[in-house]
């Protein structure tokens, strides 16, 4: 009986589910590795000091890493110094080109990674490139996850943010229990890649459905009608989306969103063009036809050439509407 | 003092507000007349009966008359005839000619309209056909007033419709004692017009959060996502939308809605292609854009003359996966 | 033999085929009816004075008069009063609200048209507007053909329009007499409404061809093509179209176009906006699905509300290019 | 004197121009590689039989060899075999992945290729994958050309193919050389990429194209146009296309077209979509607004999930049309 191992994560005695994972469960607060420290990476890294996790951490920019190190994390060179070092490791990058360099370059983590690292981006990319990721740290004996998240810079600070979480389901409570630090929400979807899936999936309905709450509050206002109460009347109908009733793109209309700001702050039109165009390259390769998602992403592309990338994407309703004195 | 009068909408002594309207308002289960026995008008007038309105009633094809009758309403040959007897009359059409023909055809409403007559339209048509209605019959003396519905054949059964009411103001409270009888919602939205830019604009953001939605869930599976579980995360993030949590389109998500059944009943294509429609014309009047608007009508118009006119509007799901074997 | 008559139209003797017409056009040189004198209409009317025809006009703002009254025209007060002094009319409005006024007006055309007029309708409207008038002057014992124009204000004053017309067949010589005073092609479509028709159809193919032309050479030059090198490979290949060809929308590889005139001159993207508003209409109408003309429709919409109004329809492709420093 | 060499080229005695490929050029009919025999590559390697070429060939699939090496070619096992023995290589295969392994697989070409070989790529394929193949090509010291083609199946049998070629100027001739065997048109782009790039270009002109002569025509047929003469009406007009008056999509307006045939032969849809693929993939690359391409390209997706995989491109015009009896 003297060896019974009690499960940390289930508690239960000589759990068969979690058991294998126990070696590294068990090493809790052993060091955390964090890749990228931008804008929404060095607020979750954050998160991981302030839970008790030792962080490795590194950044293309060196400069980026000074908050952290000033917070007591430990600064390295390169990506496969990290790997050296940590056999948790989380990467945060802008894009595939960033996350293929950062795993699988010169100086990238699979070059030193130790069998049995649990690998986690949350990065947005492409779902092939997370596969292949996967493969290739398959080969080194290491395990990696995609999970993106949804929630923007203040999510991260709070500890706010959704996770979409895609890999081997053995692994998903490994993951689970750095995650749940940076985050509120942690979601299981399915197999490597899935993470990624959900996020384009969900961005692309909401890229539709804004552009779409625009459209309908621009004519609704032409023709006559007062948008608090065009707005009321779709939130009680079967025209209720998240755009119409909780972040409604006409100033005016609610208070604390973007629209009541002059579209400050918020998700950038160059961000959401960044996700649609993940999603336009996954239909296209699985030959999934996305009409009104591929003509949201045009839309978003002119946009973003018309002086809107920075403003918040609901700014649509702007773009769209007749200018004064035209 | 003995001639105060107790408002009968509001119980307030010598109510100004209310005043004008008291005949008529007195005049409570006096007939009401109804023209138009179709699907959706006959359980409408039904449930005029069933309050203890006396009906008198008409429509183009006399049988559609016949339950009608059964009932206890009495029959007219023409609109002018029902006209002559009612001075409240709703109106249930399938298109703008139609409406045009019942009020200023030659055995039209306007022909013999009493003096101060309240014509409530609850046809779906253009908002410019009502305000031309409205016009005319202000020349004659009476009222009009656009009312169109949201809800089908079920709701009209058992009295749960909502409607969109324009019009001017002092006369919605007669027009709302009418309208509780065979609606659970009676939302007041402005002008004459309003009634129909409210249902326009909410059935355009439908058509678009449907088809957005069938698009999305459809690349999730694609892309490896069990349905269920990609429906569940839309509606905890900013994916969220009427189509999504209330109305999925994808066999199997959801219970009771018509994609569980062959996409049978519930909304059929042929009359969101009818609406979008009107959306697009009174955008096209108005010189406003609706991008999304204007293509989910092209894709529910394509649809309809490829053998999905009768089937619910969220068979677009269908529409757009590809098929086995192909 | 002393009564043959020998045709003034095809020169045959005692022929058939224009015997009927013969009263009118032995008239030739009688005068002709002129309303609209816009930029249009003023040319128009101008070369119908060259040709010898004495002119009886009007146009709602008396000053549009001027030019022609100082070049011989008879200046009338209303349509109506032409119609009492000229057998043939001709109209040239700006959209169909006017055509209604100026045909069914109270001081309109019809209220004193004189039995056998021929009324030709070169305004670019709603064929079904064209088909009401049609019905609407039948019913005088008038004649309504519709002639609707391609080619500018530069066409107009070169007499080289194109007419497309529509009406009964054999009041087309008659109309074809006078058209070729102001155009180079006149071209017979069918039954009244198809030279809308035709005119409609045609804007809808070019709009499409030149926003398809913009994407294109856009995208080219991104992916390194030289402009004028990509415009020469698309006219020797299946891409080629007249937006191609002739009227390049990209600066610098032709000449003599508005492309090269940063956009001055040529069509404006207000006129193409409204045609397209009109393909739209009569698609709708006819519940005809026109993706790509829709679109096409949204975005010349889009950038009347963007500063592009007055630019010639071609700028689209300034619209859609990436600008310098973003 | 004695050591003047003439120009193969241009025939200039010590051409400085072509110098350079002097060893190669004079190398004509020594062998040419060609990997890829498919219904395109098969006839294309046969008129550089007929040319006198000797053939060194391989395919994936050993029974597409037996014609050619019925003809005389020598068939090989693998692209690296090819590679040992021919110093111009052309390759002719379905898609991205097929060219990566073809030339970079562990039995690519440049494993074994031999230093100054030519390779052209006449696939279709994205121009990015085209510059990777070129760099990767460089550094085994040989030099990669992108040439795809347009024209069919027929336009291959008798050497009529346009070829649209990419790379470094100073081998353009050489290549031209064997490309003037298989084609009528060699037309020189520019740098590595720039001939994919013209090729999906075009594509992308044509298929906006023809769906807009298709919405067009279908248009104009039921506001009552007869369809050959409003072909006849735009191709005089400025709605003329390739698709209007080379390839009309309404069957009866053209002979000798697919539309004539049932959609049978032709271009198929499928091809289309897998251009506007790359299409929409270089476009999302470079962040290029395609509004109508990429609206044609999911036409085009939808119609291969609904029957028309296999049909001729211009089958649009059906899918559109109303059916019969709906």
């Amino acid at each position: 009986m003297y060896n019974q191992i009690i499960c940390q994560i289930c508690s239960v005695v000589s759990c068969k589910y979690h058991f294998s994972l126990s070696t590294r469960s068990m090493a809790s607060k052993t060091p955390v590795g964090f890749i990228g420290l931008g804008n929404m990476g060095t607020p979750m890294a954050r998160n991981l000091l302030k839970n008790g996790y030792p962080v490795i951490a590194t950044d293309v920019f060196p400069e980026s890493c000074k908050e952290l190190q000033d917070l007591g994390a430990q600064v390295m060179d390169t990506p496969a110094d990290v790997a050296e070092k940590a056999d948790r490791i989380i990467t945060m990058l802008p894009s595939s080109p960033n996350v293929l360099e950062v795993y699988t370059g010169p100086n990238g983590i699979l070059k030193k990674v130790k069998k049995g690292t649990l690998l986690i981006d949350s990065s947005t990319i492409d779902p092939a490139v997370s596969k292949e990721m996967a493969i290739a740290a398959e080969k080194m004996g290491a395990v990696f996850m995609d999970a993106p998240v949804s929630g923007g810079v203040g999510a991260a600070s709070m500890a706010k943010l959704t996770f979409m979480v895609g890999g081997v389901e053995e692994e998903y409570h490994a993951a689970q229990e750095l995650l749940t630090c940076m985050g509120a929400n942690v979601v299981y979807c399915g197999q490597v890649g899935t993470g990624q899936a959900a996020k384009i999936c969900n961005n692309m309905l909401l890229a539709i459905g804004m552009i779409g709450t625009a459209e309908t509050m621009n004519l609704g206002i032409r023709l006559g009608l007062d948008p608090k109460l065009l707005a009321k009347i779709l939130n009680m109908s079967s025209g209720r989306c998240w755009s119409s009733d909780t972040y409604n793109p006409v100033p005016g209309v609610m208070e604390g969103v973007p629209s009541g700001n002059n579209y400050q702050g918020g998700f950038g039109t160059t961000l959401m063009a960044k996700d649609l165009g993940l999603a336009q390259s996954t239909a296209t390769n699985t030959k999934t036809p996305i009409p009104l998602g591929s003509l949201a992403h045009q839309i978003f592309r002119v946009m973003c050439s018309r002086g809107y990338a920075n403003k918040d994407f609901s700014s649509v309703f702007q773009f769209l509407r007749e200018e004064e004195g035209q």
